[in-house]
């Protein structure tokens, strides 16, 4: 296989408009992904995406890659198993065994949203079931929701909806381990009602979520909460276990990079949610990934980090 | 005239991105600038936005206007004169006399393109000149071209051309001031012909660029250049006066942000070409857009930097 100029690994919106990117810099490339789209796919109407006031995900995501298609870039379908440096270029071996190499690598793998893995979850996902308080928030507006967990996500996820939703149940496992100014504005809010100690047990409803069962950890108390919207805050798994070996990975899991999208490793770059850019947006993927491909089309030029 | 939580100034890709988060999260806002979509409205057909494969400037500048409009988001259409901080939060003066008050405020007022103001630029404007490589290169495959100007950026459109343009003219005026190793890449390579000392006097043509004539700054020797395109770099003047004294300015004059969009004055962002976000383009933009108006959000909420 010949020595290509850029490996992207993923195609969600980052790796896709990397592609884009790279392609019209005149770059040789492989794009390699083990499915197309991204979490854009699994989500419903995306209304925060300039230029489309509201489309499906699927069709969003369906769009840019027929952009690509046009623009004769391959995707090629595969998880990558390993990525490595070797010598002056890298290696990155796909699952089936096909071995590319190239003098630069964007990774834009994403991330997966932990679940909860309760009856219901899979059943009511994007009928009431949310993984993004930032995307699907305003669909709430005046009606009674939870938040389940724990952590910063939970507690943005809580900040997001006190201007918008009527009450907030925030379901707790264990502790709040939010910083405490996040801590305090929640506590302080009528809406929010912190419900430390439980677990959710289902989630129910007919068309649409209705209400989710909760039971606590110390006595196996139950409680109905009566709600048409549930946000499973529960924490992001990053699509980095090809990559650690090699990569700078920070303690959520992601890749760390800076503002230019370079990674720890000179000729290898990053973006979108794989990376430790905060904000876990279509846009901002898509941002990055224009980014990265423009460092990395630098980087092939000049040889220079 | 009631406090606000957010002003954002300019309504390019990047403060109407950020005006789309800052409402679905709940904030009361001002939009403020003196024109709705910034320099894409100057441009011709967009190919590298992911979800259009090819749109017109103005069209998608249009579509992303209409969308504030459905969501109910005035844009104030004035020049903002002075932004300044007074006490606990921030005042917009708009050149009409209007003051705005808000808890923060997103700058995105974008960059002007330095022209060259010689006979043919404004007239051939999309038609062969063009001031964005990245955009706009891939339309002069195969064809001879002139870049002007003798800074980075110069020296990057002509790394971009080499790979798709059949000869490059860089025309500088006096030095060529680019990194050594982008200089020494191009010196090596026989695509690139570097003319130094010399001026453009005119750009000519029919429906498009056909030539451009230059003339040497020391005897006044002239050359016609036979090219279809011409790529003007010398340079972008970010609008930022009204905010000089507020904000710290690099010596491009762009206003130093972190990677969340933070100034050096805690409460104010700044997002898009304004910034010294290197990649000034359109997907770029609104995805830093985003970024800013997230974390505008989360400064409001928390009162924390």
């Amino acid at each position: 296989m010949a020595l290509l100029d850029l490996i992207i690994i993923g195609a969600g919106p980052a790796g896709m408009t990397a592609a884009i990117y790279a392609k019209r810099k005149g770059l040789t490339l492989q794009l390699i992904a083990d499915s197309v789209g991204g979490n854009v796919t699994k989500t419903g109407n995306v209304e925060n995406y300039p230029g489309y006031k509201s489309i499906p995900g699927p069709q969003l995501a369906a769009l840019i890659k027929k952009q690509l298609e046009d623009m004769k870039i391959d995707i090629k379908l595969s998880r990558v198993a390993k990525l490595e440096k070797a010598g002056d270029y890298f290696m990155a071996m796909a699952a089936d065994g096909t071995a590319y190499e190239a003098r630069a690598v964007v990774v834009a793998t994403g991330s997966k949203w932990k679940e909860l893995n309760v009856p219901g979850e899979k059943e009511f996902r994007n009928k009431g079931v949310s993984y993004c308080p930032t995307c699907d928030g305003p669909l709430f507006s005046g009606m009674d929701v939870a938040v389940i967990g724990g952590g910063n996500a939970a507690a943005e996820a809580v900040m997001d909806l006190i201007p918008m939703a009527k009450k907030i149940f925030l379901v707790v496992r264990s502790t709040l381990k939010a910083d405490k100014v996040v801590v305090d504005k929640i506590q302080s809010s009528d809406k929010v009602a912190i419900l430390m100690g439980y677990t959710v047990d289902r989630i129910n409803g007919k068309d649409f979520v209705e209400s989710v069962d909760i039971v606590s950890t110390s006595g196996g108390e139950r409680k109905t909460l009566n709600v048409g919207g549930v946000f499973v805050e529960v924490g992001l798994l990053p699509n980095v276990a090809f990559a650690k070996d090699l990569l700078e990975i920070n303690d959520r899991g992601e890749i760390v990079i800076d503002e230019r999208c370079r990674t720890n490793v000179c000729g290898v770059f990053a973006a979108g949610d794989v990376s430790d850019v905060p904000q876990k947006q279509i846009i901002v993927a898509a941002g990055e990934g224009a980014k990265a491909a423009m460092s990395a089309f630098t980087y092939i030029s000049t040889q220079k980090c």
